[in-house]
């Protein structure tokens, strides 16, 4: 589970549950032919898994179950008590009766139809996808000619590394990636196999898991593989395949068409069903759960009233974007992976400066890869979710369009040290972090206080214009301001009141929304984060992306960027 | 809840979801009468609520019946699928019929008697308990004539620190605690009222809610409390009363005694049973959990045929001292609180160096206490479990006695940054920490490899002769080793095969033991904790209490220790 991941995890409150049971990656080290002796295996180089300041994240490895139990538990727990129903399958999809709904036929088993009625339908139903088969969509791409195998074992070896993410490339036997799973004692490893003659499938060369072993002992050599008990296994052709489009209406002739087209989409597709690839870069899982996270705030938004149904539009253009970069990665990796690592035996083989030198080559490629396969590199392009980047020099450490990066700072109120990014829960919510020029708090000249006045009474203020007056002030909009002062120096009855807001039947108020940008341990999120010392406004959407940035009096610009997604209040319903 | 029983909570290994839902205390403030106007408070002082490493764990706040469901979950989900029985009072113990059994009356409702036999009763039962009573105990000490109210509000303020955990003293009208509670809206407020006369009871004074109320309004002038809704309140007079012994036939007479006295106990009281005090400094259940962690571990390990019953003497000698010295502090500080604030107004009421300021006083006597709330300056006397201090110099950052305050170290075998102390879990095996000399690990003349050689071959090895041959050989002693040089620097191979020991039917490895005393972010184990650079050993009891530290080379010490505590295995079910 990539870092990118975990920080979507902590946004629904099972981050530190996952930690506890996962391996955690810390290193990774590459392994390569001896040079003076080129049967034997040596270890040629060891890095951090994880940059610095890449996330506040760990990566991790989880037995995907475990995951998929802690969503149920999450789903259950929720106010909807909601839970899957297991045993259907969806057999046809209906789109031409109403503008507005889809029919879906659904067998529950034993030929009973039960037909449903639905505003929109999404298919997470894998690579086979009946969902995408529906709207007329395939899967297209080639699969490469290099059969691999994958499993999972308990074994003893004198392997030194076998706790560790290796990667491990022999002279002329292939190659293996150890994957330490959770627990202390599973590993997981995924070895190179035969190459396919072109139009080969792997289905025809009848491999069984003893090919694998044999594989696995030949490449580990001279270690020793004692294979105590393999717990699964597979064997595949890598194959990169992507649809051109992930919903059942979306153009792509570019990002600003997105909301014109006058058909909005009603049918979405996700995971394995839209873009399927080699499991190696360990993206299926993080690149799946990261689709359905972007598209679920939007269709709850549309059910709701909240938003224009044409931001629907954005999940295909976002995703399949990432996908389409996702499969160009994963085929380049492949192929590095692949090359034959004989061809440099003679060559320096150790760690060096040498950029002819094919080994530091690929440890080079894997180490500035660690960005893109943690998940953080994810750009979306500009649509009516992801403005221009005019303001973008405000806050130089946030890109409009990518994940707002979390960094400390410390709760006024509190003096609790606190991930500003962790204040985003999956909630829907859009989040409006307001960092503060050097001003005084209680200075009502100010660019804070003028924009709290803006936000808190102004008829334009997005803060008023999309939710009922009776509403809890942060219900569509949540405002969160980041000061310069020191916490021990500020006074809370200084503030402006739309900051410590008024909450509730009762009128509480919520101390939880202002913080000063310093914590005690030294970090400072203006230095951190290149914020511009005139403080500046940073938008960001219900999943955590940067939807844009802008200074602290362009009260225009924001109520502009909302009118364009969200839909006034006096409209509900209609 | 006290840094010490998070520690205990990361050995259930639920510590995260407390820290997830409970308030963390960062800081504490003090409020006291202002100079120039003495009917007004303003703040004087600001402290750190935990000093730097006193704990890996923080200072939490958070409703008692959620920790009481989180021990629930936890055995729920273990091996035994533990539930406890509601309903069920206990009439009577009768303890005359077998010197093995006791039998206890228990009533389950509408008369139905069950008698239950058993070796063991442990009466948890709060300040009225039946068992005491029934073993003739009796609680002693006397009421304070000072009452005190507590109650749990939603209110609105313009007192600026509600949010920090605030002791507020008044020029006139008494004294608050303010204590934040999880959530962010929920307040505990702890009220000073009026003084009691000679042998008066709170319960004359009829006091209520309105009272409380009153109290702190005037308390917290010329702030405004405007309570929206109590939620709870209760009034009490502050009482410290302490049994002298903690179970049924224990002496007194001092450390050395104990095993000596023939006779074992059969019956033990923990928490309120057997110790009450007033509950401003938090410590209620706190202590009466470190009661039954004292005791639990004990009682599982004669029942197991594992440890001698003599052992059972140490709880009522460890926890009865424990206790004392927390009334003691208990009056102590109670009577510090309540010391009129308005005596000192006219002296300087800001913080400053000078000694003779009563409120400096005040706060300096709060944060030297901070090590004693946080519950790590409990120290157990000697005893068969706690060593006499020959060999404290090898290691002075753990103090025999006392808990085993941990540090963090890299895993050698995946890099991990773990907390030293976080690998000893609520499983009641011991620990021996093994810190190594400067030798290479593949030196078989160096300390470590003889005492692995001692410890995995020797007839006389503790690690040997507690356990059957075909269990594991961390069944009973759990060996972990730090050693000085640096992980990248090490292999696995090198090490004594001891150190990876072979596990469950298919002898896999074990990686899981053996750590480097550095950390990528500059810590080392041996400086932060005193650590000889010879090394030592340090002997950790399965409640984390250090037993003894010795010599790398002291086998004989060692051996001899066990020999006083566990029984051999030739010995089981005799």
């Amino acid at each position: 589970m990539a870092c990118r991941t975990l920080e979507m995890f902590e946004a629904f409150g099972f981050s530190e549950h996952v930690i506890r049971e996962a391996y955690n990656v810390v290193e990774t080290v590459f392994w390569s032919p001896d040079e003076t002796c080129p049967g034997n295996i040596v270890r040629t180089g060891r890095i951090k898994d994880v940059e610095e300041d890449l996330s506040e994240m760990p990566h991790l490895i989880l037995n995907q179950a475990r995951v998929h139990e802690m969503y149920l538990q999450y789903m259950r727990q929720s106010c909807s008590r909601l839970q899957p129903e297991y045993g259907s399958e969806v057999v046809e999809l209906d789109l031409s009766t109403d503008q507005n709904y889809v029919l879906t036929s659904i067998d529950k088993g034993h030929g009973n139809i039960d037909i449903v009625k639905s505003r929109y339908v999404v298919g997470c139903d894998g690579a086979r996808s009946t969902v995408r088969q529906a709207i007329g969509l395939e899967l297209k791409g080639d699969s490469a000619n290099q059969a691999w195998g994958v499993m999972d074992v308990l074994l003893v070896t004198d392997f030194p590394d076998i706790r560790f993410k290796s990667v491990i490339r022999s002279a002329g036997d292939g190659n293996v990636l150890v994957i330490p799973r959770e627990g202390g004692y599973l590993v997981r490893l995924y070895i190179e196999l035969d190459k396919l003659a072109p139009g080969e499938r792997v289905s025809t060369k009848q491999l069984g898991s003893d090919d694998l072993v044999k594989a696995a002992q030949r490449i580990f050599y001279p270690y020793v593989l004692d294979i105590k008990q393999i717990v699964w296994w597979s064997v595949y052709e890598i194959g990169q395949r992507l649809c051109d489009k992930f919903d059942d209406v979306s153009t792509h002739t570019g990002s600003t068409d997105t909301g014109k087209i006058g058909k909005n989409p009603r049918v979405f597709i996700a995971g394995d069903a839209c873009h399927t690839h080699s499991p190696k870069a360990g993206q299926g899982m993080n690149v799946g759960m990261a689709d359905t996270f972007n598209l679920g705030w939007k269709i709850a938004s549309v059910l709701n009233g909240l938003s224009k149904p044409e931001i629907l539009h954005t999940y295909s253009l976002e995703r399949q974007f990432v996908a389409n970069d996702l499969i160009e990665f994963d085929r380049h990796w492949a192929e590095r992976f692949s090359e034959n690592a004989v061809e440099k035996v003679g060559a320096k083989a150790k760690v060096s400066n040498s950029n002819d030198n094919k080994e530091t080559d690929f440890q080079d490629y894997f180490a500035a890869h660690g960005r893109y396969t943690a998940g953080v590199a994810v750009k979306y392009p500009v649509s009516m979710l992801v403005s221009d980047n005019e303001y973008q020099s405000l806050a130089t450490g946030w890109t409009i369009g990518m994940r707002f990066h979390s960094s400390p700072v410390t709760r006024v109120a509190d003096a609790l040290p606190v991930q500003l990014a962790h204040t985003i829960k999956a909630d829907g919510r859009w989040r409006l972090f307001v960092f503060s020029s050097r001003h005084e708090p209680d200075d009502q000249e100010s660019p804070l206080w003028r924009l709290c006045n803006f936000l808190s009474k102004d008829q334009a203020s997005p803060m008023r214009h999309y939710q009922k007056a009776e509403d809890d002030p942060d219900t569509v909009i949540d405002l969160r301001v980041i000061l310069q002062q020191s916490h021990q120096s500020l006074d809370t009855n200084d503030l402006h009141p739309f900051l410590i807001p008024e909450k509730g039947k009762l009128g509480l108020k919520d101390y939880q929304k202002v913080f000063c940008a310093k914590t005690n341990d030294g970090n400072d999120i203006f230095k951190k984060r290149g914020v511009s010392s005139n403080g500046c406004l940073v938008v960001v959407r219900p999943d955590q992306y940067v939807t844009d940035i802008m200074p602290l009096d362009a009260t225009d610009r924001l109520s502009a960027l909302f009118a364009n997604i969200l839909i006034p209040v006096q409209h509900y319903g209609t």
